[in-house]
């Protein structure tokens, strides 16, 4: 176990959270509110950095195992001090504060504010900020930018941190992919951004709700959420950049590199788009009474669709008031969630893709126990190994979500409140059903269950084997363990 | 495919239940109550019976395939048969009596009768009955009474009927085996019926009540359920035998045999017998308060977590009405379920740890990639084959539960009502929580929505994947298909 080049990478994405937490500082400035809790915490995680990165690691190799650790403790060191300014500015409790940024790294979106508008302009930022950073990445930005020593084994943390069973690289080398994933990621959003001002959207809003989109984030900065705009075109662009940002950004390079026919060659996006097709078609006959006009009920039903696949979590409007089969779709597409290689989160398109064709390979086997047959996507063979950890993570997740749903029930809340709630954490996505829907929000829970859920939207985010390493006690220790 | 065997052999399963619906018909002619409609099924089912096994097959060779579909066939055409008797004595229509009676077969106990005890006697003894029919299976008593001609393959029979992740033959000769078998089970339902009838149950209760334990099935003959009763040595003697015959029936015959350590060596009944611990303390502690007594509680809990992890599915009180951390532990027990081999349902012990130690091994193979380890299960490696097809059948079953409850929510049922009952049907358990609650029952759904689960009590009880393999057009064809 490498420590030194742990406790230096770790020291790394301090200081790039201390850059990064200058941007609400200066927002903080602007708006004449809540500034200083913001440059407190920047010099806060500069000092750790410089405390960490003092001395370079002489042996700067690492291997797998480093890998899981540093993108694990990363992600919770980096959530630990970003948590401080809700606190030094005396909007929320440390736990609480914990949650909220927790939810913003991992684009969860789930908020324990109520009433955000009476909430400082910088906190606010920084919520929505959160997401664009934890969106892509911030080790996929650091192997971007700084030019990492060592070898070309910084792949494992590009693939510790990226979602999705099977994470390639774009090009030979890291650092580009890395800088070509962050320049599709800023372009897209910038063109959001623009869109969006061009709709007649205030900067600061078309700034937030851009972060939130790209990042499938949602966390509102509305009391209402996006419907409180009541504005037919921001929502048909944020549902089509919701529906983008949950696509595999392997398809936007191949699309820069002139293989325009990507999008409709990769499995994983027809069956994503088919989801989203078949779901809106559904939900949108289910309201169309409920809202006495097919047009309207495709509008609301299109955002919610393109909302919760995509692990976004904006609503344009309560949906929690909807027939409960509408609901009860909402409750299924948490649980199935965004192309591997995007933005969101979930259990991801390809590994249904997987799964079910290893399902009809392993019915095959039956009938035919001579029989073997492989499992293709894209027209290429899947490794068993991929298989296996498929399989092993949707398991894993199925076990986390049950185990979740008993310590949050503890809290006393109704069957649907609990079930839904801990499903939208653990997939990234945001709000859930009844008390946590989207005109509610999750300040009643518990220290407790804030903490279980936290932990929930961690393992969502980093896709769970990464944060299960970085439990293990002998994984720290000097000779191989038992793992 | 050998469609002569298969005609066969299904005729063979009707003769069977011919018979075996004289029982509730000499009920009816005791009681004076609905006789006649049990002789008039028994007649249509020795018709069939004589129709389908006129012609001895030449070919008695079956394989997998013929296997698979055979049991699921047999399962299907036992129950649009035995659902007769409900329809011609006027209790229920038709979608109703199928619910009702594949409800029993498959040992879920889940009811859409209001009031059972204004119903015949005739009609109550057959619900119960067809627990125990299913219990252990009619292929499998096929097995043990009849020589059938062919060979050793009628081993793809048993396989495909009994639960769990590996069935193997307890002797070499599958006659013999499934015989055993029947004795055991016979041997502990009487033993049961014999330590009811000495705490003063009455004869026709006994027998009910030993039917729907001993196939850990969970129909109730009164009103309230077992509760009505309120006498707790019929509770404490039910929780014991709830719990015996949820352990695999391998472990029995090798008492039997004198390996009296068995017991414990099994893996596992030692997680089975870990989990009702856990879950029945948890439990005894949230209801402490509740009940105002130590004692009540730990009475109240131990039968329900007995009952539901079993998927008995009786009720000693109305746990609907217990505090929400406790409900939802229960909800998470009918994901559980019992040991394979025994003849309870749910998702079994052995497959959660095998997926566990798979699990484990996929995180050590991401840290060390080229270590290689095998999953063990009571000291035997367990085929990769096996661990494939556990964590398919794993998916596959939360698949179908995502899908089904899609499918239910239709009706505009609570979402409590609509996901435990759902999960309680495939689980094969019973009751549910809200309104399919044990003090309540699935009368409300729609026919859709009571054929959907129908289906998924028949997915769960014979375990998904012959049930899939009877509905693929190809299997059907001459030569080897596609699957």
């Amino acid at each position: 176990m490498n420590k030194k080049m742990i406790y230096r990478i770790i020291g790394l994405v301090l200081g790039v959270e201390a850059i990064l937490l200058l941007f609400p500082f200066v927002v903080g400035l602007i708006y004449q509110e809540a500034a200083m809790c913001f440059l407190l915490t920047s010099l806060i995680c500069a000092g750790l950095c410089f405390l960490l990165t003092r001395r370079p690691p002489e042996n700067k190799t690492i291997y797998a195992k480093e890998g899981f650790v540093i993108v694990a403790l990363s992600w919770i060191v980096m959530s630990l001090t970003g948590a401080l300014p809700f606190v030094f500015s005396g909007v929320l409790n440390y736990v609480d504060a914990l949650f909220e940024i927790t939810s913003g790294f991992t684009t969860t979106g789930a908020s324990v504010i109520s009433a955000i508008e009476s909430v400082p302009k910088s906190i606010t930022f920084w919520r929505s900020f959160s997401h664009w950073i934890g969106g892509m990445g911030v080790l996929v930005f650091i192997l971007s930018v700084i030019p990492l020593e060592g070898n070309n084994r910084n792949m494992h943390l590009m693939r510790a941190e990226s979602p999705g069973p099977i994470v390639g690289k774009l090009v030979p080398k890291i650092k580009s992919t890395a800088s070509l994933l962050y320049t599709i990621y800023t372009v897209m959003t910038i063109t959001l951004i623009v869109l969006l001002l061009i709709g007649g959207m205030p900067l600061f809003d078309a700034l937030c709700n851009a972060f939130g989109t790209a990042g499938t984030g949602g966390f509102s900065i509305l009391n209402q959420g996006i419907g409180q705009y009541n504005n037919l075109y921001y929502e048909v662009v944020l549902t089509i950049f919701m529906i983008l940002f949950g696509i595999n950004f392997n398809v936007y390079f191949l699309l820069l590199m002139g293989d325009i026919r990507a999008v409709f060659k990769s499995e994983e996006v027809r069956g994503y788009l088919g989801v989203i097709f078949v779901f809106i078609a559904l939900i949108t006959l289910n309201l169309w009474g409920y809202y006495d006009s097919f047009i309207e009920a495709l509008r609301q039903s299109s955002f919610q669709v393109a909302s919760i696949i995509t692990t976004t979590g904006y609503s344009s409007c309560d949906f929690n008031l909807w027939p409960q089969f509408s609901k009860t779709l909402l409750f299924v597409l948490m649980f199935i969630g965004s192309c591997a290689g995007s933005t969101g989160g979930g259990i991801k398109i390809s590994r249904y893709i997987i799964m079910l064709r290893q399902i009809k390979n392993t019915i095959s086997h039956m009938l035919h126990p001579r029989s073997v047959k492989l499992v293709q996507l894209d027209g290429k063979t899947v490794d068993n190994s991929v298989i296996t950890e498929v399989f092993a993570f949707f398991a894993v997740y199925i076990i986390i979500y049950l185990l979740c749903i008993i310590i949050v029930s503890f809290d006393g809340f109704d069957f649907e409140t609990v079930t839904s709630a801990v499903a939208s954490c653990l997939g990234n996505v945001g709000p859930g059903l009844g008390l946590a829907g989207p005109m509610g929000n999750y300040g009643m829970f518990s220290a407790t269950s804030k903490l279980a859920m936290t932990l929930a939207m961690l393992f969502g985010r980093l896709e769970i084997f990464p944060l299960f390493i970085a439990f293990i006690p002998s994984v720290y220790r000097h000779k191989s363990s038992n793992f």
